[in-house]
């Protein structure tokens, strides 16, 4: 007999990206930051002492959402510190979702929103495309419980207006949540913090894994009104992020130079890559992320090829994404490399 | 309105110990360790480097799996490294439990069951004290899917031996698993490790926080058979444990030596502790944690003049615990300081 619950038992799990344990690879497959993080993050880290392991965590990770508060110009009350971003999804659909109420959201986005659908055993309703023209009708229409827009959406790179999600955010307003995964805002013009304010139904989801390249720290965070965050806070564990991690996420969301000269290289770097991979053949539509998606027909023998070099980029066995490859923006180093094996690969 | 599930609306979440900011106070509230970790899991730490943090942990935590199945003699493949064992407690939850399937335990027990069987929505079945005579008939007789035994108990400090916890597994073998909480088992003369061998349903859980001195790292981990770890594996975040923390933890268990050289003390001052709280006149129960559960009338009242003077120890205001303190075993220092405060305040 299984001991586990038959949803449980359904589903094969979430398939992470392949995490190789050399150093020296072209590693373009999990849209880490190809820059180290902050120097201060570093030292926060490595200052860290005997008693600060000893000593349980404070809960909420007080000294992050003061500093993330000032950045950002809300109340720390308006945020919960998560393990990553993923806890907080976790945390919402465990909060929102059950047998009546599903989750729905655009796709082919996020492969773990219906993967967590799954594990808590309520419906995953996917909806139309997700390339920057979302569907809000149909979004606004299903019974959801949780609503979860990725943007800008991965893979495809695409950002939905914050105006649109605060009219989907309106028409939701009766009966659902709008979670906004920004994950990777921190690489596009715009972002939909502000609908915080004037939606009681919002909540954002921010990572420090990309945009502050600490992938390794399991830190993000999520933002809402007050009654939603007092709500999550119940459901999640209650120490469920680490000393080390919040002084190092701290140090790091204060040095708002090193930040912003870091996302300014890789959007920079981003236009390069874009062009050159146009150049040779590919369909690249602009992306406002850390990553582009790449279409080109045979993308999973390209993929094979690439790994064999030790040149990794993401291939996602998926309705949709089947001559695709989604590959994250390196640095100019690591991405002449990855042209140079295609212009090989594709003679 | 409210966008949250019933259930969640229902409980208050999980009231954690109160985690003082300074530091130069008596902290025998939350159970930490009073002596700081390894100096090898500090230098692991310390010697993090910005690839470490940059790049996403290896999902598994293969490092300390493998480094804890040469100190345990069992196979990696029996262990899943979680987030602080309270991670592990939250997966199990998810993984067995539904509207159905509820979860029994001995009570009064650890504070943190009811409110996850609340978060899930599962029915949490109290069964029968856990003074070390668990009450396995009616524990074997529930319509729960997961029973938890917590052994050593917390907040009692008794110990179940593991001969009655075989017998029980096998009586549950036809329809739930027996997770045995061993967070406190570091301190214990005897612990439940062989059962995984033998009992297909049966799942340790470990934490690094108390005989390892980890508490600000969140890790622990569980053990059980291999298809019991694939099934948790799926239900885990897929990024569950931070890099920093798999580092300090392989160095942590690896250093036994430092380990049992603590664990000893601790236990001597245990017995000291405890000797000088019963000529005070409170009942003290022998216990095989790094706590004790002390008794006396105005328990409350006490608690509340020793927080007064920075001296912090542990009030639940639970049935059966309304006249007992938790004390955690301190250094020799701290727990003189504690009686000398108590000698003041019973006069």
């Amino acid at each position: 007999m299984s001991y586990f619950r038959e949803n449980i038992d359904r589903i094969d799990g979430y398939t992470a990206g392949f995490q190789p344990a050399a150093e020296a690879v072209v590693k373009l497959n999990t849209n880490e930051n190809p820059y180290p993080p902050s120097p201060r993050a570093l030292e926060a880290v490595r200052k860290t002492n005997a008693e600060q392991l000893r000593r349980y965590p404070q809960p909420l990770g007080d000294m992050f959402r003061q500093a993330a508060s000032e950045v950002l110009g809300i109340s720390a009350d308006n945020i919960i510190c998560t393990n990553g971003g993923d806890d907080l999804l976790t945390i919402c659909f465990r909060a929102f979702c059950n047998d009546n109420r599903g989750a729905a959201y655009p796709g082919p986005t996020y492969s773990l929103y219906p993967v967590l659908a799954g594990l808590q055993g309520c419906e995953g309703i996917e909806v139309g495309p997700d390339d920057g023209k979302i569907d809000i009708d149909k979004l606004a229409a299903t019974p959801a419980g949780l609503v979860i827009v990725c943007n800008p959406n991965a893979p495809t790179g695409s950002f939905t207006q914050p105006k649109r999600l605060a009219d989907l955010a309106e028409r939701l307003k009766s009966k659902a949540v709008l979670l906004i995964d920004e994950a990777y805002v921190d690489f596009a013009d715009a972002n939909c913090l502000e609908l915080v304010k004037s939606c009681e139904n919002v909540i954002i989801l921010r990572s420090m894994s990309k945009g502050y390249s600490l992938a390794g720290l399991r830190f993000g965070y999520g933002i809402a009104n007050k009654e939603l965050i007092a709500g999550l806070i119940k459901v999640k564990d209650s120490y469920n992020i680490n000393t080390v991690a919040v002084a190092a996420a701290t140090a790091a969301i204060k040095d708002q130079k090193y930040f912003r000269e870091n996302i300014e290289k890789i959007n920079t770097e981003r236009t390069t890559l874009t062009g050159a991979l146009r150049d040779l053949g590919f369909t690249v539509p602009g992306s406002q992320s850390n990553f582009v998606l790449a279409g080109i027909a045979g993308a999973a023998g390209i993929y094979e090829k690439l790994a064999a070099e030790n040149i990794y980029v993401r291939y996602f066995r998926l309705p949709g994404l089947e001559d695709k490859l989604r590959i994250t923006v390196g640095t100019k180093e690591q991405n002449d490399k990855l042209i140079e094996a295609l212009k090989e690969i594709l003679k």
